[in-house]
């Protein structure tokens, strides 16, 4: 049985809300619709197309919150972020970033993507990679958008190490996991 | 006690030799006498400057060496490799490589330096990092020369696997090591 139209836009706009970062053919297959129908819908209840929601979650401005790096020499674009707790950024895979041959992103670029967002989390000036571990699961492709949160596992204050898991995801497909230990100049909670 | 000239000209054939990428500064250091000193050795002894020994060794074509994937998608430059055997590249940090802020080469370049080496070194049409772990050892600064060793230490032919490992040296120092697992299509030695 369909859902009615007013059900559809309910769920609709509960599933934005969960995850802005959808997309209208993620939607529309959720939905058993046409992507036209989302569009119709998105008009109807005023929701702006992914990338306006994406332009409006980054204006918020991180260029004062991250203290690591300047916003520039993050790789992706930084979505939200919570200094010491967790980040969350999207890459768009670009014929630049893939092997010629096979159209497979370079594993690097996924590492810049997860490395740099494991140095933007920290909230200290100072913050360099020490070691990681991590695994390619799956291969992405040119127009791959990988979404990538680094969470803050824990910190050793001694050693002035902070711990982060990686994990990047294609369409909700774990593609790329990580774990990255950093040093830094002062831990959490320090007074200066 | 200074040595001869002779003396000195001696040794320093002995290491070019050895090491071709060593810098007229560092031999300079090392003898104790000056750059100049040590550049008219070279005219005597018609070695040719570091720039051209570089190009020498790279000239030996490894275009039609590597399989795995053009040369000119490798990080760094390669200059010496044995198929599923080993591989040597080196790799200059420039301004663009390293973070604003305190000029220390950014992980991600030495992890493609080190990535795209093991992928170049294995003797296979297709070649997919699985896993890597790696460690930064000590930062690389801006003007380094990364000079980095692949190993091929295994193969698990029944998982299509090879296991490299990887080695950065600035100045002898190592400055970062790696652990890969790639995934190949077909073992070494297997026929097509």
């Amino acid at each position: 049985m369909k859902r009615t139209k007013k059900e559809r836009q309910r769920l609709l706009m509960e599933t934005i809300k969960e995850n802005p970062f959808v997309t209208d053919e993620q939607l529309a297959s959720q939905f058993g619709v046409s992507v036209q129908t989302i569009r119709l819908d998105r008009m109807e209840l005023s929701i702006p197309e992914l990338r306006e929601r994406i332009k409006d979650v980054a204006e918020k401005n991180y260029e004062n919150e991250v203290k690591s790096l300047p916003l520039d020499e993050v790789i992706g674009e930084i979505i939200d972020i919570e200094l010491d707790e967790k980040a969350l950024s999207i890459f768009d895979v670009k014929e630049e970033h893939v092997f010629q041959r096979n159209g497979i992103a370079r594993g690097h670029h996924l590492f810049a993507q997860a490395n740099s967002l494991a140095v933007a989390v920290i909230n200290d000036e100072l913050a360099l990679t020490v070691k990681s571990n991590v695994v390619f699961v799956k291969p992405v492709k040119v127009g791959d958008r990988v979404i990538t949160k680094a969470i803050v596992r824990g910190q050793d204050h001694e050693k002035n190490r902070t711990y982060i898991d990686v994990l990047s995801t294609v369409n909700n497909e774990t593609v790329f996991k990580g774990e990255f230990e950093m040093y830094r100049t002062k831990g959490k909670g320090d007074t200066e």
